[in-house]
C-alpha cells in the first residue's frame, strides 16, 4: 500500500497539485487497504490522512497502517477546512467525477469563508491509472476470482436442465461461487435465454430456459475485493442454425481479438480487431457495445476497449474481451474472457471452455 | 408510477423549475419503474422521457410504458442539449447530491457552446422527499421482505454452534433470505462477534464464534426492490453480566423510542427518546450513530433519525429504530427494526423476537 502511495505522489506534482482528496471507494481502497463504505484520504508530498467516522475509526486503523486516521462528524464543510489546514498547502485536487456538484459547492464555500488562499483542482483519472496496471498480488487475486468462477460453472451445468428458471440457474450458481469462496458477487448475475438473451444486459427472470435456446450468462467471483468477468453462452440440447452460426462469429471473432491484439495497440485498435470479424459476417449493427474494460478492485474500469477508446494497453493491464451478437426477437451470443497482459502476451485467466453447445 | 410523476410535477412549480433531469439510480426506478443502472429521465409539466443507451432500451421500455424512450449515445454532452431542447423549456432542475463536479461542468458548457437559453439549477431531495412517504405496494413489499428475513433467522439460528465463522453464520443467513425469495442482499450482512461487535459497521471475518460473547447480526432482505432492515444481538450459552446489562439499557432504550414517538416529531426528538434513556444509563458516549434511517428503494434513505435531524416524521414512512452501545475491547449490542407509520401508529415490521439470551 505504502508503495502505491509512493507512485501517486509523483503524480501530485505532473497534475500541478500539493496534495489529493480521495473519495472515490475503489481509489480509497487501493492507496489505503481500507475497506469502510465512508472515508477520505488526503495525500501530500509528506503526509497521508485518512478521515473517517465513528463507525469506521477503530477498521481504520488496523486496516491502513501506512495512514494517519482522523475521526470525523458533522458536515464536510465541518472539518474539511480543519484537515486542509493542517497539510499546509495551496492547491487540492480533487476527483472531478466522484465529488457531487453539491459538495463542490460546499467545500468551496467553507474554504472562503475561513479566507484560507487555497484552490480546489479538478483531476481526471489520476488514482483509476494507477489501479489499470496491476501488481503481482492484485493480479493474483484476480486469477483466484477467475478460478473459482471456472469451477463453478462446470460443477453446476450437469444438473442444469430445461425448466429451470434463469432465476434459479443464476442462484445455483452463486450460491457455488460463494461456497467456493468468493466474497459477495461483484455485479448481479446475467441469465439470459431465449429472446431474454437479445438484452446485453438482463437480468435474470422467473423465465423457464428451454431446450435449444441461446443461454447468455455472464458472471464474475470475487477475491480480496478483486473481480472476474466471464460469459458463455450455452445451449441445452441442439442449437438451431442461427445459433451455430451466430456462435461461430462471435468466438471467431473473440479469439482474432485475443490471438492478434499486440501490446502498445489503444482500446480502439484491439475493438477493431473483434468487430471486422463481426461486421465482415454482416452483424455489425447487432454488436452494440464496447470490446471489453478493465477488471479489478470494481469490475469494470480503466482501460476502456471500444470504439473511440485512446486507452493504450500496456503490460500489467488486465481486462476483458467479450464480443456479442444480439438479435432481436431471437436471442444473443457474447463470449467473454478475463485476459492479463504480462510480458507481452495475452494471457486468458478465466478457462472455462467455449464447447458448451 | 405515473402517479408518482402526477406528485413530482407540483414540485418542479415550488423549485420554480419547468424541468427537472433524474439520474440517481433509486430515483429514476421510484419515477419510472426501470430497473437498468443507466439512464436519465426528463420531467417536464407537459413530457415524460427516458434516456438510454442501446444495452437498455428494450428493458426501458417494457418496465417504463409511462415514458418516451430515447435511445443515446456517445458523451453527455452530445445528447443533452438535443433533449433539452426537445423540452422546450428554460430552467432545468438537477439533482446536486448526484450530478458529479465533471458532469456539471460538461452541461452547462455544453448548453453555452449552443448559446441556448437554458439554466442550470441544482435541486435537493426533490424526488426523495417523495420517496419517503410509502404508497400500499410499497409497503406491501418491505413488509414482505420483512417476513423473509424473520423466518431465516428463525430457521438458521438453532443450527448455529460454537465454533461457526462470522461468514458462514452469514453466509447461512444469506442463502436462507435467498431461498425464502429475497433479492440480492440490500446491504451486505454485519455479523460481528466479541470485540469485532465494537465496531458499528463490522464485515464478517472468519473469526469463529464463542459462547458467551455478544454476536451483532444486521441484515436485511429485498423484494421488488424493496428492503427491510432488522439487528439483533445474541449470545451462545450464557452472557457475561455485561452482556445483560447493556443488552437490557439498550433494549429499554429501544421500546422506550417505538412506545413514546409521534407522528409529527423531528428525527432529532424520536433520537433523543431513545438517546436519553442510553446517557442516563452513563452509556451515551457508546452511541456514536444515529438512531436511524428510512427504509425504501434504498436500504438507507430519507427520513434521518439522529441528532440535528429537522425531517418530520409523518404518516407513511418506514424507518428503524436501532440504538447501540459499543464498547472497545468488549463489544457491543445493537437491536434495530424497521417501523411503519401508519395512521398514527408506530407498526414494527420486523417481528424476529428479542428473547434469544
Amino acid at each position: 500500500m505504502n508503495n502505491r502511495v509512493d507512485r501517486l505522489r509523483p503524480l501530485l506534482f505532473e497534475n500541478n497539485i500539493d496534495a489529493i482528496f480521495i473519495t472515490q471507494q475503489e481509489n480509497r481502497r487501493y492507496l489505503s487497504g481500507f475497506t469502510g463504505s465512508a472515508g477520505s484520504l488526503f495525500i501530500s508530498q509528506e503526509k497521508s490522512i485518512l478521515a473517517t467516522d465513528f463507525r469506521y475509526v477503530e477498521q481504520a486503523k488496523t486496516e491502513a497502517p501506512g495512514f494517519e486516521v482522523v475521526q470525523i462528524s458533522n458536515g464536510i464543510s465541518k472539518w474539511f477546512p480543519d484537515l486542509i489546514a493542517e497539510l499546509a498547502v495551496q492547491r487540492i485536487g480533487f476527483e472531478e467525477t466522484a465529488v457531487s456538484y453539491a459538495t463542490y459547492i460546499e467545500l468551496t464555500s467553507s474554504l472562503r469563508e475561513r479566507k484560507e488562499n487555497i484552490s480546489l483542482i479538478p483531476c481526471k483519472r489520476v488514482v483509476e491509472s494507477l489501479r489499470a496496471i496491476k501488481d503481482e498480488e492484485e493480479l493474483n487475486y484476480i486469477e483466484k476470482a477467475a478460478t473459482i468462477a471456472d469451477a463453478a460453472l462446470e460443477e453446476i451445468l450437469p444438473s442444469v436442465e430445461p425448466g429451470i428458471s434463469e432465476q434459479e440457474l443464476a442462484w445455483r450458481l452463486e450460491t457455488r461461487m460463494r461456497q467456493n469462496g468468493s466474497e459477495v458477487m461483484p455485479f448481479q448475475i446475467i441469465v439470459a435465454s431465449g429472446t431474454n438473451a437479445a438484452l446485453p444486459h438482463a437480468k435474470p427472470s422467473m423465465k423457464k430456459i428451454i431446450e435449444g435456446e441461446p443461454i447468455v450468462i455472464d458472471f464474475g467471483a470475487r477475491v480480496n475485493g478483486y473481480s472476474s468477468d466471464t460469459t458463455r453462452t450455452i445451449c441445452l440440447g441442439k442449437g438451431d442454425t442461427t445459433f451455430n452460426r451466430i456462435y461461430d462469429i462471435v468466438l471467431g471473432a473473440q479469439l482474432t481479438a485475443i490471438e492478434t491484439a499486440q501490446a502498445g495497440m489503444t482500446g480502439e485498435q484491439i475493438d477493431t480487431l473483434a468487430r471486422t470479424v463481426i461486421e465482415q459476417a454482416g452483424h455489425g449493427n447487432n454488436f452494440g457495445h464496447g470490446l471489453g474494460h478493465g477488471v479489478g478492485l470494481a469490475a469494470h474500469e480503466e482501460p476502456r476497449i471500444g470504439p473511440g477508446s485512446k486507452d493504450i494497453i500496456i503490460d500489467g493491464m488486465v481486462f476483458t474481451i467479450e464480443p456479442g451478437i444480439y438479435i432481436a426477437g431471437w436471442g444473443g451470443i457474447r463470449i467473454e474472457d478475463t485476459i492479463a497482459l504480462r510480458e507481452n502476451s495475452f494471457n486468458i485467466l478465466t478457462k472455462t471452455r467455449k464447447t458448451w453447445r
